[in-house]
């Protein structure tokens, strides 16, 4: 049943990632942009991280700033792994595609754990932000664990 | 005289941008993240120009949210053209840090366009998001007229 659900579940996605990728003329397309806004989120989360390690002193304004590029950045790779987008310049990994109920759970999970990562950092709280930080943190380490190849 | 206060400028803004490319450990992380910043904002500005163009159909609140997008990435790539990061997988001309104030005139004017576009698509208006978009369009042209290679 619960396999049932969760075939059902990627069906659906792979539908709606069909869809969503007709919002790129080619597959390539799609990659270069995923990795774009990997890249842009990675900057600006690892300028949090140096804080949260004390490679540079806390400051509130670069970490809201930070947060906020952070969480907007979170919600936008998604969309561009659609149907097709698994061959090319890519290290996404073929489960992304056969357990794709899976990979949003964990796509879902960072948006959610970015947006408190911003509202840490929004309140300008140290400890908060080192709190969040490292939830985000575990859940980017898990999906490439998961889905993403060396 | 102006040449003068050209050079003044220049100066001021090659220190400035020392400061800000010390954001970046490597010069290929500066250009990397510039790179990838342009693929986000030129993916979801051409979203938008494909409503402008007429091959999909005005979509107000889809344009709002890649215009919300374009904004805030028009803000990120300049940091990133520190000096020593002439050199390296980049299109960068040498006129980018030889004549920085006619450059951060461009990159200044970026911002305030597309902060125009952004104002233009929250009214949900399509005839002022077209007049926005092309005047977007030209100041992304005319920067990479002057600065960037074939």
């Amino acid at each position: 049943m619960k396999k049932l659900f969760s075939l059902v579940v990627s069906v659906v996605l792979l539908a709606f990632s069909g869809a969503a990728s007709a919002q790129f003329a080619k597959a390539e397309d799609a990659i270069k942009y995923r990795k774009a806004s990997f890249t842009v989120m990675g900057v600006h989360f690892s300028r949090i991280g140096a804080m949260v390690n004390g490679s540079v002193p806390f400051d509130a304004a670069a970490a809201a700033n930070n947060a906020q590029l952070v969480e907007t950045m979170s919600r936008l790779p998604w969309a561009a792994f659609g149907a097709g987008t698994d061959k090319g310049d890519t290290k996404a990994k073929a489960e992304i595609w056969s357990d794709a109920a899976k990979f949003k759970g964990y796509s879902d999970k960072l948006v959610t754990d970015a947006a408190k990562l911003n509202a840490a950092a929004k309140m300008g709280n140290a400890d908060a932000v080192k709190a969040a930080f490292g939830a985000v943190a575990g859940t980017c380490k898990a999906c490439h664990d998961d889905f993403r190849n060396k």
